[in-house]
């Protein structure tokens, strides 16, 4: 595992901070109004990257790639510009580096900063892939002595979600509204969701597109970096539209996603392997070598005007298929895909309860509520909770942190 | 209902014309290897509308509008502007106009022009809203017992599909290889699909964004236009993936669509209701007005090197929801709604068995083949095979016509 590198820019060496110079996550940031600029996390810091592109002071074989204030045009470069971008800016901000007095003056203070969206989401993609949740959950909906559907352990499954109900980090979340009918009513309803929840993921973002199908190994090439992800769920709106066609409004109000792209470079030292397959996947979904990650997760709540409490704890090293399986998967039918597309890992439950990543889970449907540090109970979400996702990898004296994934449930608009 | 507009375009006044001044419909092309260009249909011609553009003969809000060659700028300039836009263009074109030595210079023959995509997909939602469909569907694939779920009465249902695999008519489509199991086999099998079929179904575009719900006239006033989709499907594929979570890769190989977006408001004529409702809808659901269209369909199906045999001719009329329903219920979760989103309607089957959307019912599931004209028998799609859709709204002395929605099947790619 490699250790710290040091930086100038002081703030990236303190063993607390989740951008050391090994990081480098990428993002979108705005001055007070201002226009959106690309940027770069250094420990407390801010690399203005679009301003350094306008300075003259990058090597890219385009003009304009962050003009726009996001990365799309940067990925859409390939994987040799990915790689020596990076390797630029880890010299350039290395202690005793010659190019400081150059890149002083485009540093700002993230504390000034509002971060917005990193990319703009192409398509969204949201997967099964947890095995304690899957299992869990289809023990609640369906039947426990059978809650793993037959093709879960052959295929990642996968729904497609919606690109445009992606927010950044920071977004309040209004409660929706939709059509439930629980099976002791006549008729459905059209009323607010009484069984809001979070789903904890993560997030993979796809650089390099592709036309036709890709291996496991080629699809791990094409992933760009990941965020953290929560795909915030109506549960009862979800248990009564999902049949036949998959979820659909449930999954529709927001998914909120953490503001910096953390590069899979950045992520190499975590590399982990998917557990032993219960049964022999087909040749196309093998993997050639460790394509998870290590790196912790949790997740906190806070009622409104109250300290947070922490919901769960797990990893994503528990995951059943890794986010490569998962998009050579995706590319079976010869579906194309962009730069820009968005994949959900799926909820990432461990194998104890204090490791669910769902309040349906958490609180087993409703029947065993969560009780707060604050003495207050938790089924599913009440209006004013903030809900928090963190995750870092740990490194030897260092950490490889994502920034929080952070949103806050406003109550439902009022129906006409 | 209105008769036929007469124009100066001799082949638009035609009674076998597709394209009379009453249609107008709005597509893009490239003459050779041209650039993109954005047009308008009238009989056997295409009027250039980005070289009129260029020429300063349309009266626009913004410069650049149709610079792509699509129509999402357009479209993003709102509903005051598609009705004048269309003012407009059905004065300049009508018989003993001014303006006619103007634009007679920027008529292209279309039979010169290859057509493209006239819009950017920007997400792509499937429907599921034919009776007869959902009930030969549910038949099939569940309990003829039970073949209706038990919300298809009262949800319009929908799932997200795949923007990227939607291409135009004359696209050559590869059969796609997926993972698949029958219930006899103990694993499954990765290899080309064997039950890849049609669905007949109408697109309905988005031309106005929305944050928030909207109601079903406002959901009917952001719809553009239409086209007739043929939603390609690996029955087999999908009987095996597709629980818990919907359909994925079996409907993401690709989704055909006709080159001419035929206008809301050249459909205006042919408004119908939907059917009598067998349970009352939710009042978020219900229409203020007809909004349907009386559209007339049919498949045809070519065996490589054969004649064309009539596999299906049904109407769009006999949907149970619309497109605005459709719509409404889409906007229920608050989810954000984009210009050149793409709605399906759902496979359009009638009552009887010539009036079917797709092969699956058409051989119900492969137990009755059709024989075709040339002898040749079909249960799903063969290589070679053409399919061919084509949609017309029937008027006094004139014709609403949608252009050919086609696709021929190549045989699919060799496994590694």
């Amino acid at each position: 595992m490699t250790q710290l590198l040091r930086s100038w820019v002081e703030s990236a060496n303190s063993p607390d901070t989740d951008f050391p110079l090994n990081n480098l996550p990428y993002g979108a940031f705005r001055i007070g109004g201002g226009d959106l600029h690309a940027g770069v996390a250094i420990g407390d810091r801010i690399l203005e990257v679009t301003a350094l592109e306008q300075a003259g002071l990058l090597d890219l074989p385009e003009n304009g790639v962050f003009a726009r204030g996001t990365w799309n045009d940067f990925m859409a470069l390939g994987e040799g510009v990915w790689a020596s971008f990076r390797n630029h800016l880890t010299k350039a901000l290395s202690e005793g580096a010659s190019q400081q007095s150059d890149l002083e003056t485009h540093l700002v203070a993230m504390a000034d900063a509002t971060l917005e969206m990193p990319f703009t989401v192409t398509e969204f993609t949201d997967f099964y892939a947890g095995r304690h949740h899957a299992f869990n959950v289809g023990s609640l909906f369906r039947d426990p002595a059978n809650a793993l559907p037959p093709n879960w352990l052959h295929i990642p499954i996968g729904y497609n979600g919606r690109a445009s109900s992606v927010v950044v980090s920071g977004t309040d979340i209004t409660r929706p509204i939709g059509q439930m009918k629980s099976p002791d009513m006549d008729m459905p309803v059209f009323e607010a969701s009484k069984r809001f929840d979070l789903e904890l993921e993560m997030g993979a973002i796809v650089g390099t597109p592709s036309k036709g199908r890709v291996g496991v190994q080629e699809a791990d090439d094409m992933i760009f970096g990941y965020v953290l992800l929560n795909d915030w769920s109506a549960r009862d709106i979800q248990a009564w539209e999902y049949q036949p066609l998959g979820p659909f409004q449930s999954k529709a109000t927001a998914t909120t996603i953490s503001p910096w792209i953390v590069t899979k470079a950045a992520l190499e030292p975590f590399r982990a392997s998917t557990p032993p397959r219960e049964k022999e996947l087909l040749p196309y979904l093998t993997e050639p070598g460790p394509m998870l990650y290590d790196i912790d997760l949790e997740v906190g709540l806070a009622p409104e005007g109250k300290s947070e409490t922490n919901l769960s704890r797990t990893n994503y090293n528990v995951m059943y298929y890794s986010a490569a399986q998962q998009l050579a998967h995706h590319t079976t039918s010869g579906c194309p895909m962009r730069v820009g597309d968005l994949l959900g890992s799926g909820t990432i439950s461990g194998p104890e309860k204090g490791n669910r990543g769902s309040l349906l889970e958490l609180s087993w449907a409703g029947k065993e509520p969560l009780i707060l540090d604050t003495g207050e109970t938790r089924s599913f979400l009440e209006d004013g909770d903030t809900l928090t996702l963190r995750g870092r990898a740990i490194g030897d004296g260092y950490k490889i942190g994502f920034g929080e994934c952070a949103g806050t449930l406003r109550p439902a608009r009022a129906l006409d």
